[in-house]
């Protein structure tokens, strides 16, 4: 049975640190561990649908024109297509959960 | 911008219940609320992979021929074709978060 942690955590000075968790040919599911003001800069995935979950801190979230700051508990969906980005606002150090379907190729 | 919230819960005597997060043409994403010795029946989706997240509670999952009981954090990935199930073993409640992708049909 493949099971996964997902209190693992590595944050580096260096930018976003992914943690994969699991990776099938029709999703991933990612752990991302970002330091205050570390991002993940806007981009966009034709024919695939995103989803981040703040499981700690705080995250400012992009998403087509928008722009969101959420907590622990909130989720947002980046539609296939649609710009999306994140970034740490701080002061604490954000780690969000990320599921992808498909994997982009 | 399509914000959910996982700290939603509802609760049942009939049974498990449903509360859907997300759903787009490619997953979706539902929480899983359960009873103690509530469950969903040992089953299997061809060509969908589902991921079992426990939030609250205690969690015996059966994947194939394996169970094992998961705790907060603890991940499970269910493979296209496997069958797969949960239940409350108790005393708390529990609350999964789910995802699957593609959506069966």
């Amino acid at each position: 049975m493949q099971v996964a942690d997902l209190s693992v955590r590595r944050f580096a000075p260096e930018g976003l640190q992914k943690l994969n968790l699991f990776q099938t040919a029709r999703f991933f599911a990612d752990l991302y561990c970002l330091e205050p003001e570390q991002e993940q800069k806007p981009h966009a995935h034709e024919g695939a649908d995103k989803v981040y979950i703040v499981l700690e801190g705080r995250a400012r979230v992009r998403v087509g024109e928008e722009e969101r700051d959420l907590g622990p508990n909130q989720a947002v969906l980046a539609p296939g297509g649609q710009p999306h980005g994140v970034r740490n606002p701080g002061p604490e150090r954000l780690t969000l959960l990320v599921f992808m379907a498909p994997v982009p190729s």
